[in-house]
């Protein structure tokens, strides 16, 4: 059975983002490919909709500038045909101040011809946010 | 085949939500379900970590004192074997002041015996309280 392709992808994902090394990642990025992290693009440029190669590494180079990532866990991976989510914790260090940031990204795949067709991400903003400032947000409670 | 166990959780979750009738969900929780929607607790007191069927139908009927579901929109769906994960985009009203609230929900479920054990939720939760608020929340940009 041959390797499903999120392997092959997220090993050129981390290549880009630590190495700046984007050589394998575009041979595995669709020409067209459609991505968006959803987010605060205010505070953070990189995330958004993005459409095509060329702008997702752009992307990739960003989050490069911007952090360092020291440890990275997939905590769930679901695998389909040419679909694959994955739900990975990654500490990061911001290379701005050295602060340290936890998060986890909720990810979800469509690959055609094993090439990424199609990604979309989510994460807890808010608690990212927090992080980045580096104090918490008061907020009120809205619940019933 | 047998239905994925997704489908028959999915609508109990609904009815649960939108009608509160929790006799189905109840039948189709583990009895130490291992539940976590993450998100600003403070404001959201029935996000965060539960374990066992009783914890979790209460947040169940919690989420439907505050709210009401308009639409759901599965917009991606990954089946494994006894895992499942969803991106749904869902339309809400808060019940408090009638505020039209839209998220993207990153939902990993794991089953067995065709009764969910575990479950993670992750959703664009920055987005989620400016809507609450119906203000932004002014921020600094941190990009290089």
């Amino acid at each position: 059975m041959a390797e499903h392709s999120l392997w092959a992808f997220a090993r050129a994902l981390r290549q880009a983002v630590e190495d700046r090394e984007t050589d394998h990642i575009a041979a595995l990025l669709d020409d067209e490919v459609d991505w968006a992290i959803f987010g605060p693009i205010d505070m953070f440029p990189f995330l958004g909709a993005r459409r095509g190669k060329e702008a997702v590494i752009d992307v990739l180079l960003q989050i490069a500038d911007n952090f360092r990532i020291n440890k990275f866990d997939r905590e769930v991976t679901v695998l389909g045909d040419d679909t694959a989510s994955t739900l990975v914790k990654c500490s990061l260090t911001a290379n701005d101040n050295e602060k340290s940031i936890s998060l986890r990204l909720a990810n979800f795949a469509r690959f055609s011809k094993g090439r990424l067709a199609k990604l979309r991400v989510v994460m807890d903003t808010f608690d990212l946010v927090e992080q980045t400032l580096g104090h918490p947000i008061n907020l009120p409670s809205i619940s019933r």
